[in-house]
């Protein structure tokens, strides 16, 4: 049947087919189509080409093997199983249990089991990334191919390598038509990253039928525009035309290398082979049966894994890996001893830990009226602290002289093909890429941040939510934060988003009031080990609020705090960002006409909701009913924090174009306004 | 300076040229540079090409200009001041003033003019869509290209052509780099759409600065990949070659046309030309004055429209379009008399009505505990509208059987390039641009619909928003609403998405709880005028009430009403969607038990709000705290609705892989939960 297949290999193959088969029909959903479609591909990278030792499945220098098209999830699963990965726990440690057994294999799809339905990041050891929506492994994979070359900047030395290592990724149709993957494969090309192998699983057929319903591009041709290099396996069971298309793979340079392969979903099935229906249901027993007779199986076997399959994926892989593991521990033996702060700093990426003395030489803000627009503020708290943190850094989708999140200082350089240890990331106006990019690299030891305005955090969701997913320490600042933008209008500015930033689960959220509350941010952003931060920052100017007069910033790690106020406040007004000195402007006036207010700053709702009842409460005392909240965007949520009586001076529809002042005076961001309003309150509430 | 620009030609340009400096320096904001690279290209598409007749801008049949570069609506409002467009009010009716004064260009960015900083669809006439956020226009305009072909399919016979525009739109670098335009790109070569020509402005220029930091590619090696015709002008300057460029364009067949056009960013600008700092921000009035001189302009001139620039393209296009103009007002008056059903339906299409009978022969659904799927009950409703409203039709991003969204009646076809007529449209795994696609449809008098799992309105929020800042009335389909995605897991379960959708201004938003309330979700969709709804429907079965136990599902109307329940409720419980039928299950349990509960089914926050106070307080009796609400969704907003002391049975974190059973159970989503906690709300509050 494979060229070149010898009975082993062939064994093997059937064993991820039929694993796949029997787990998607026990746990009746799933997707055996793709998997029995891809086995021979997945074995023929595995046990001829992946450098990987199942006994350190966290060896930094591995392959990646990056699963795009994560509905093939079995295929990975069986991959793992049949490899004999070990088990590394959340704690980094090796827990005794292969990282999938076949008992786990039984438990697909099953509530807290190893092997859910999609391919779970920090759930299963030998998951590289979470994947299910389409064309975000692809991305991830471009992350992960610069994280190489950033890495293989900074710690090779001559013959002493300690990272080299390529990522494979596995895409569908899904991938090529996804916009998100168009971008990453631009990139990917014009960064020339010769360590970035796709494979192009191209089985023509899609949920709704034959990919010609709506897929009739070049591929190959259009890959060669981005610059890659192009091959093409025309039968995914030729074993050797696989092998021989990996190894131009290898010898490749100065461009990533794409793979079409073309396969055929649900192989083997007399009846649901090149069917739509193989694609994301269980075949049948009926079906199952005259398959497994198809590849010569055992018809009534069910989850058989022969003796013979059981160990050549394995034994493959050690044979190749193991030695390259022991050289690779003795360059590390070898850095350690005479770079050992190198060394050391290797150490702490790979635990997650920052440099000892990342929180020193950090700029402090004096009291300015005029102030300065809290992106501005950024980016000198970044640029402090990038200078401490060697392995931060991050870039713009084309916005940086406007999100203010270059790095300034001298060896920072601008990552390029010519020049891999650059740490200012040029992503080209691509948002989406950018977003997943991030992933990938924070999946790579890395610390990266991104930028680009607020509003177009619409064009990047899917990577924010699998960063909190994932639990990946991503850093995403957005700037021009409201409607603060101006004359750009409605389209530029944001009103829903910090609402959707703020509701999605595991995702941190900041909208610092001034400068101090900026550093506090990133400080607190940076802090987070198993979370990703949105820092939410102004265009315009945001005065530096005279700190020996109101509450320190510091309060920002508590997500809300007292800012001014009396103890026996007749209102409380809220406020984050750039209303927040519009908050204490109307405090001051309000205390010269005799009414206590108190201000509460409150940059982030996720941080605060994390304090105690006491604290909650000394902040939003509970019998205080009269309360204002100013913030220039949508209401939805505020209710939570002003009650069902309390006022609201927020965005109630779309901004407009014209100048800020004039927006504001329009949508009731004005000190009178708020005064009055927060009188109205009093009086309500008394 | 240009090849075969006479002086008449040139003036006109720089009259283009001059008013985008003049008018972003007035501003103190804006793009010059764009508007002053591409006026060549403006002046020769709309003086030589276009088919535009500037006393009838609402021309069905014209050609429609999109300005994909937002940023340079300086040079559309130029062209639309120069072209003497007429302006067409709200309500279809000439103001008599034209389109843009003079006088609105001198109030380019400020509060309330027709000229705002990016091009806004509603407020100006002959902005054909609202564009800014980058890659939009091009997917709308690929939109505008298939409604062009459908409608030719339906309307023109033999020699009585109704329907031949051409779509011309401006792209930059970022709609190049955005991964949407490539989705779009790639469908519109898929679909041969050789009524579309982008133009490509390649300035090589971006905000960070030259296209060569992030973007090698070869553009038009990738859109021949696509299967587009590529033509390439090396000078914007070129006016012989531009208008050779467009007439070949017209003559192509097959496929849509990509012109590549290099262009110099500032054109003219001794220190600012083919420089970032010429994208967006005043040129500064020495540099403008440097300007002027370089074009041979009277450099202390302010805003000067040349007596020669002020009619040479209002005549060009009037010499042009008039015959044409009257022509198809005789071919429409030739379908009026011999075809006038036909004919009423263009009006009502125009008009933006209904069919007469389009509320008729609609199903409903009886009683039903096992029930059926809402996206079930959606596909039966949505055939039913379907083949009352012809000119209804849509798709979904390779998810149809999934979504049901297909039409299954005899003559609905597939729309494809051997069959503009069909009304099934396969978008491929392209939702980004599928939605912006439908804005363009809905641009162009037809009423689409997308579909996608909810969890994927993600990948299509900017269109989205697109929708609701235009107020176009898109019917966007978002099946699988919840953990009842089951075992797919957390990719694949949405959390935030609801909370999203709500939070968008402007945005109808839809649960509905059983096949009954899914009817009625359809119906206050289609009834949309200006604004678009998202209809968020089940993946599993929902029983389908007993409505003669208790309220009619056209209660749906008013966004939430009370399906169940005692006069003087004890305890109220508020559920949307697949969660309604779990609260009357807990009703009628609290019953057995003594309690008087209350059930609010809550399909719409949008539409609830908008009812009298009188209402929303027989819906929620303010006298009654006690209150729950059972949703498969985050929390935030809900505190509005339940206030500081409800309960929420709801989702606090991501899901997780597991059949649906388990995952009530793990999250409480069970009768038993429901009723504990609705009886100690009762405890609470009494």
């Amino acid at each position: 049947m494979n060229h070149a297949a010898n009975a082993v290999d062939t064994q093997c193959i059937n064993t991820i087919r039929t694993l796949a088969m029997d787990a998607v029909q026990k746990a009746n959903s799933g997707h055996p189509g793709t998997p029995m479609g891809l086995a021979p591909v997945g074995y023929t990278l595995w046990s001829r080409v992946l450098r990987y030792h199942p006994e350190h499945p966290d060896w930094p220098n591995r392959d990646r093997f990056v699963l795009s098209v994560g509905h093939a999830s079995m295929l990975l699963y069986s991959l793992l199983h049949l490899a004999g990965v070990v088990e590394i726990d959340a704690h980094g440690k090796r827990s005794g249990q292969p990282a999938i057994s076949l008992d786990d294999i039984k438990q697909f799809r099953q509530m807290s089991s190893k092997t859910p339905g999609h391919p779970e990041y920090r759930m299963t050891t030998g998951v590289e990334t979470t994947t299910g929506p389409l064309g975000q492994g692809c991305a991830n994979s471009v992350g992960m191919a610069m994280a190489e070359r950033w890495l293989a900047k900074r710690f090779n030395r001559d013959d002493q390598v300690l990272f080299d290592y390529n990522v494979y990724t596995l895409c569908g149709d899904g991938d090529m038509m996804e916009g998100i993957s168009s971008e990453a494969a631009s990139i990917a090309g014009h960064l020339k990253l010769e360590n970035l192998c796709w494979i192009y699983d191209n089985n023509t057929i899609s949920i709704e039928g034959h990919t010609e319903l709506a897929f009739s591009e070049d591929v190959i041709k259009r890959f060669q525009a981005y610059g890659w290099h192009t091959l093409h396996v025309t039968d995914a069971n030729n074993l050797l035309a696989l092998s021989d298309a990996l190894s131009t793979f290898q010898k490749n340079t100065g461009a990533p290398t794409l793979i079409v392969v073309d396969s055929v979903i649900g192989y083997g099935s007399p009846h649901k082979h090149n069917t739509a229906s193989a694609h994301g249901e269980p075949l049948g027993e009926e079906e199952i049966r005259l398959t497994k007779a198809a590849y010569g199986w055992p018809e009534d076997s069910s989850f058989l894994v022969p003796d013979e399959a059981r160990t050549v994926l394995r034994d493959a892989l050690l044979k190749r890996s193991k030695p390259l593991y022991e050289q690779w521990t003795e360059t590390l033996s070898h850095l350690e001893q005479y770079e050992p702060e190198l060394a050391d700093e290797l150490r702490r990426m790979r635990a997650g830990e920052m440099p000892e003395h990342w929180q020193e030489q950090l700029p402090s803000f004096n009291a300015d009226a005029k102030g300065v627009a809290s992106r501005a503020a950024g980016g000198e708290v970044l640029n402090a602290f990038a200078k401490q943190i060697p392995w931060l850094l991050g870039g713009s989708a084309d916005l940086s002289p406007s999100t203010k999140t270059n790095l300034t200082f001298d060896d920072a350089g601008r990552f390029s093909a010519e020049n891999y240890g650059g740490r200012n990331l040029h992503f080209g106006i691509r948002e989406h890429a950018m977003g997943a990019i991030a992933n990938g690299m924070a999946l790579s030891y890395l610390r990266p941040y991104t930028s680009t305005f607020l509003v177009f955090s619409d064009y990047m969701k899917p990577p924010i939510r699998l960063a909190a997913i994932m639990e990946l320490p991503v850093v995403f600042v957005f700037t021009h934060d409201s409607i603060g933008v101006g004359e750009d209008g409605p389209t530029h500015q944001p009103i829903e988003h910090l609402t959707q930033l703020r509701a999605t689960p595991g995702l941190l959220t900041l909208r610092p009031g001034d400068a101090n509350e900026t550093l506090e941010a990133w400080k607190i952003a940076l802090a987070q080990t198993h979370r990703p931060t949105c820092v939410v920052l102004s265009r315009q100017n945001l005065p530096t609020l005279d700190r020996t007069k109101y509450a320190a910033a510091t309060g920002t790690s508590r997500g809300a705090y007292v800012l001014a106020g009396a103890d026996k406040p007749q209102v409380i007004l809220m406020a984050t960002g750039s209303e927040v000195s519009l908050a204490v402007e109307a405090y001051e006036q309000l205390k010269t006409e005799g009414v206590a207010a108190q201000v509460v700053s409150m940059p982030s709702w996720e941080l605060f909701e994390e304090q105690d009842q006491a604290y909650r409460d000394s902040v939003l005392p509970p019998a205080v009913k009269a309360r204002l909240v100013v913030e220039q965007a949508g209401p939805l949520g505020w209710d939570r924090y002003v009650g069902q009586t309390g006022a609201k001076v927020v965005m109630n529809s779309f901004g407009a174009s014209a100048p800020l002042s004039k927006l504001q005076a329009k949508f009731g961001f004005t000190l009178d306004n708020v005064v009055k309003l927060a009188k109205e309150q009093v009086r309500l509430n008394s």
